[in-house]
Formats: structure tokens, C-alpha cells, sequence
């Protein structure tokens, strides 16, 4: 592994697919300018597009066109997108800061944020049924459902939902995993599946193997961003640091200890890159993306 | 025309609706079970489903089989529920009644009715991904994005948007229609095109004919409801009445009066009906439906 060359690899690719999001994203002199100006605002910046560089990796797999693993990576990212907005409403964690600037609530509206929300749901699935992405429609389809499947009630908006349940109360580590599976698992795990699918088909037991790489480093991501929550000051996470213990939330730093949650993020780690194994070479920005995951710093 | 029949197409249609929703809506007993529940509250019940029964019209253009079509129309309803619950919120219209029942956020908590509408979006596009719906899955493309389209921030999100900025503003007609046509309109003519899309493909032409036909009928839709906002008392009306004119908002009956909007509304279902001319006897529901919607008391 060479980190200047991933560096370059993901920094390629996080142009891209800034390029793209700018594009797809309506103009702001178009009706109503002032909800597509805050879709941009809240979008387009500083975003690490993790989720789209899994996707960029997954796609490696299948020796996808990267044209086409931008359009699904750019759909990834606008439910994740969405799904800050809405997390940092005041009826939610009522949260003033994200990515170093004003949430978009705070620097527009509630309401404007509430349809700026709705309305980036909808483009993501937009993207999905307006642009070819797979030789064969049929999996183009297999791709909506994936990625409608990861967003609700049972995948993103579900995890949301029992993290709601959860705040004053203490869970297990198993209550935690299930939690984060959902919440930000599902669409990491979606992102890498859907990058995947751009490409020829992968064998089933291929697609198992990726899902299960795709599982643990989703939950390593969110291990890491609850002791970077409870270590990093606010300037360098870009977010209000330090709220999960202010609105008492059940995190693994609170389950387990900082040095605890550490050796498991680390533990997962390594179990994400054996899941890997069967891929050889062709899996290398998996494995970098899993180290870039668990040993970044913000 | 007969009413008696056309009562019992309805019916029958509205049945099926109901039970396709609540077949495909997630179980109370799957976790996160209190979502579930408050998604399940939001859609099953005393709605019209006016969207789907479009839906089923439109499918009698391109003979449809009717399975297909209310997947469809199922998908467009769950659309339409979820703006309900999120334009129900406080920071939106801040209601507390719907369909004659306390609002969402009013029988459950705010947070959980922000993620009842998220989730329920996406449940709308996981069923056009997940079950088949035309003969060429290209089509079922075409329809992924035809109902992204309608919902998004140039659909109805952005119809919500300058719904928003018109408060306290005189707005003329064409900026009514304008409103209205993103708000309410663009999920109607959704509905009607959907439907047809499920069966053998319509020519260009004829898809322009149906399209004028939903974008006349949608207008008409909402210069009813303004009437009836003005006119009923809230029992009939199952949400609370005159809140348009107690919140400032430009509504027909602001702008043109009650009479004149009547007289709108009935040329509006008119100029529908002509646009019917090129089906013949294939568009009775849809004839049918026009007179429903602009006839209708609640």
C-alpha cells in the first residue's frame, strides 16, 4: 500500500464526484430558487463523500465504468446529505454546526430545511431511474430497491428511529450494533453493493463476501466517529463535538471505554480485510478505504 | 354515466388499495416498532386515495393488468402520505387533526413524524424497484424518475417551497397556478401517467393528451379544496378549516372569490374532459374521476 497513491486515487474521485453533484443538482436561478440554493448549500463543500468512494471501490471490483459508479456514488451521497439536514433539526438533535459551517436550518429555515431534505430523497432516486448505470436494466431496478431498502425504515431512517428510543437509556453492545447497523450502516453497506453493480455481476458468494467487508467497516466507521466525537475539539470535527454525552446517548465510547472502543474499532478492521481476501488485487482501495476509515482524525 | 357503477369501480379499487398498503407497509411487531406503527397510522385509513384511483384510470388507456397498477398507485399514495405528515408539522402548518384523526406528530412526537414521511419515502420507491410493473423494465426506469420528478424540489417539495414564500403575499393567478401546479399538481399527473405506463405504451401523442387531461384536473383539484377550506366546518372536512385564510396564505378563493373560483374549477373540468376526446369509451373512468374530484363535498 502506497498512501500518496490512494491519496491521489480518492482525491480524483472526490473531484468527480463533486463535479457531478454541482451538475445534477438544479440550478439556483431555477423555481424555487431559494429551496435549491439550500439543496446546494446543505450538498456541495467539505464533505469526505466516504460513501461514494466505497462505491468507487466497490466498483473496482467489477471492472465497473466510473461514469456510472459517479452517478450511483452521487445518489449515496444525496440520502446522506438529506439525512444530516433532517438529523440537525431542532426536533432532532437541534445541532448549529455541520461540515464547519451553519446547518441548514439554522443558516435558511426549519422549513426550507424539512424540504430540502424531502426534496434531496427524491433526486437520489431520480439519478437512479434517469441515468444507465448496469448493462441490464433489470439489475438498474435490483439497484432502486438496494438503495430504497438502505434509506428507510428498516435500514437509515429505521436506525434513526431506535437511536430516538435509545437517548437516557443504557444498551448492551449487541443494542448498540443493531443500532448503528441501521443507521449508518445500511447505506455505507448499500454504497459499496451499489458500486459493485455498475459492473459485470459478481458470483453471489462475491456479493456476500463484499457485503460482509462492507458490514464491519460500516460499524468500525461509526466506533471511530463516537471516540473522535468524545476526544476531537469542535474546530477539527466541524461539528459540535462532544454532544452525545450532553443529550445522553448510549455511544460505544460510553459502553466501552475510549481505549475499549479503539481495540474494537481495530478488531473490525481486520476482520473487514479478511473478507477481502478472496478478491486479491483487485480489492485494494477496499482495503485502504477500511484503513482511511478507521485511522482518520476527523 | 353512472354514478352506481362508477361507485362500485371505486370501491373496489379502494379495497384493493388499502390492502396492498397494508401488505406492503412494514409489520408493527418489526423493529423500530413504534416507526413502524406511526407509518402504518399515517397511510391506512379514511383517505380518498384519489391518486391511485387515477392511477387505475390511467391503466384502462393501455390496459393495464390491475396488479401492476396498484403497485403503482400504491407508490404515489405513499408519496402523498408522507408530505401530508410532513406538511402537518409544526414548523410547516403546524395542523392537528387529518382524515378526522390527530396528526402524526400530534398522536406520536415530532422526530418519529420527520422520520414517518423519510421512510415512507423511500418505501415508495423500494416498490418500483422491487416488484415487476411493465413489460421492458426500460419503462419501469422511465417511472422511477417520472414519480422523482413529481415529488422533487421541482415537483411537489418545490410547489411546498413557494408555498412557503407566498405567505403574506398577493399573488396573482398565474403565480397561483404556478404554486399549485408544482404542489399538487405534478403528483396527479404522476398518478394518471404511472397507471398508463403499466400497460401496453401509449403513443407520444396520446401520453400528451392524458398529461394535459391530469395537469387541468390537478389545477382543479386544488381550486376545490380552496372552496371547500372556506366553506365546510371541520368535521366534514376531516382537518381543520379556514386555516388557509387564518394563516395569510393566497388561496383561489383570496384571489378570485368563492363564486368565481366555483365557475374556475368547472371550466377547468371542462377543458379536462375535452382532452379525454382522442380515448373514447377507454377514458370513462377517467371522466368519471374529473367530475368526482371537481363534484366532491370533502
Amino acid at each position: 500500500m502506497n498512501p500518496a497513491d490512494f491519496q491521489s486515487w480518492a482525491a480524483a474521485r472526490q473531484t468527480r464526484i463533486e463535479t457531478l453533484l454541482d451538475k445534477v443538482l438544479p440550478a439556483p436561478r431555477l423555481v424555487p430558487e431559494r429551496l435549491h440554493a439550500a439543496m446546494r448549500y446543505a450538498v456541495l463543500g467539505r464533505g469526505k463523500r466516504v460513501r461514494p468512494l466505497l462505491a468507487f471501490a466497490g466498483g473496482e471490483l467489477s471492472g465497473a465504468d466510473i461514469e456510472r459508479v459517479a452517478l450511483a456514488g452521487a445518489a449515496v451521497e444525496l440520502i446522506h446529505a438529506y439525512s444530516l439536514v433532517h438529523d440537525d433539526l431542532p426536533c432532532m438533535d437541534d445541532d448549529v454546526l455541520r461540515r464547519g459551517k451553519p446547518t441548514v436550518h439554522v443558516e435558511y429555515d426549519e422549513p426550507t430545511a424539512l424540504l430540502v431534505g424531502d426534496a434531496l430523497q427524491s433526486l437520489a432516486f431520480q439519478l437512479l431511474g434517469e441515468y444507465r448505470l448496469t448493462e441490464h436494466t433489470d439489475d438498474q431496478l435490483q439497484m432502486v430497491k438496494l438503495l430504497a431498502a438502505a434509506s428507510g425504515s428498516r435500514g437509515m431512517a429505521g436506525g434513526q428511529a431506535i437511536d430516538l428510543e435509545s437517548v437516557g437509556k443504557k444498551l448492551s453492545v449487541p443494542e448498540l450494533e443493531l443500532m448503528h447497523i441501521h443507521k449508518t450502516g445500511a447505506l455505507i453497506r448499500a454504497s459499496a453493493l451499489l458500486g459493485a453493480h455498475c459492473g459485470h455481476g459478481l458470483a453471489d458468494a462475491e456479493l456476500a463476501q463484499l457485503d460482509s467487508f462492507a458490514k464491519l467497516i460500516g460499524l468500525a466507521f461509526q466506533v471511530v466517529d463516537d471516540v473522535l466525537d468524545a476526544e476531537s475539539p469542535t474546530a477539527t470535527l466541524g461539528k459540535t463535538a462532544g454532544k452525545d454525552a450532553e443529550r445522553d446517548k448510549p455511544t460505544y465510547v460510553s459502553v466501552l471505554g475510549v481505549a475499549e472502543s479503539k481495540a474494537f474499532a481495530e478488531q473490525l478492521r481486520q476482520d473487514a480485510l479478511r473478507a477481502l481476501d478472496t478478491f486479491g488485487t483487485r480489492a485494494l482501495r477496499l482495503r485502504e478505504l477500511a484503513d482511511f476509515i478507521v485511522l482518520r482524525k476527523f
